[in-house]
């Protein structure tokens, strides 16, 4: 496995990891494409995990207007045919030493309290996330958006 | 006092607004003219509050992509010669039965935990807005952000 910067190059793999995820929908996807497409041209910070040469792991962070340090996870996502593997964990430090090298302090993110994202939750709480909030039905009827935090040590 | 739609013509009288409420620092007023010439773009909705033919509050507020009836209020603001008149609680109850009438079920905000912010908290509690979270240090050390979430009936 290869951690380096997304490119534009990326795009068609990122269309394929979310896709091939089989957590997003349809808009998710289409939001998540936008959102690297942002990244891309310069408003968040994307990186890749190749294996054998395609980026088959991403993700996307920017620091948050009006804070001193603190950055958002806006989007992660493994290639459904590699996951399990480690490279959502290997993204996830490799970007926390990316934003602690930038000067940040902590990082926020947002997920899907729904039973079919307890394995999402776990994968952070496990990296040392910690909830500092929940908005009921937030994403839809039964549908809550769990806010967690790290701080950067 | 007269509600309606904010019109590019308001960029000066929220430029004021967001300079006299002393609350904002440099970086917030930038941030918060952006967020209305996005508004005003199309991305958001805003609507104004008249006294005497000029906009002396303001508030903007857009639909949360990936959500299903979820609206986020980005900003609101008073004029600090026109405060404790009730503009604000009339801007907020419009722009409520705006996003009712859209479709929208509840409305997520964002504020400062600081004790200079408790007026602004117990506004948005006397409105019906329950915490539903808080990020330690958010906006900078000892500056916790609150998160408050209002159900639309």
């Amino acid at each position: 496995m290869i951690l380096r910067s997304a490119t534009i190059d990326d795009r068609a793999a990122v269309e394929e990891i979310l896709v091939s995820s089989a957590g997003f929908s349809e808009e998710e996807v289409r939001v998540g494409l936008e959102v690297f497409n942002s990244a891309i041209l310069g408003d968040y910070s994307a990186f890749a995990a190749d294996v054998d040469g395609r980026a088959r792991g991403y993700l996307c962070v920017a620091p948050i207007a009006m804070t001193a340090s603190t950055w958002h996870l806006y989007w992660i996502g493994v290639h459904g045919g590699f996951q399990r593997l480690g490279l959502g964990r290997a993204l996830l430090a490799h970007v926390e030493d990316f934003i602690r090298f930038s000067g940040g302090e902590r990082i926020t993110l947002e997920t899907s309290g729904r039973k079919e994202y307890e394995g999402a939750r776990l994968f952070y709480e496990a990296a040392g996330y910690q909830a500092a909030g929940r908005i009921r039905d937030f994403y839809k009827p039964g549908d809550d958006c769990v806010i967690y935090c790290k701080e950067l040590p």
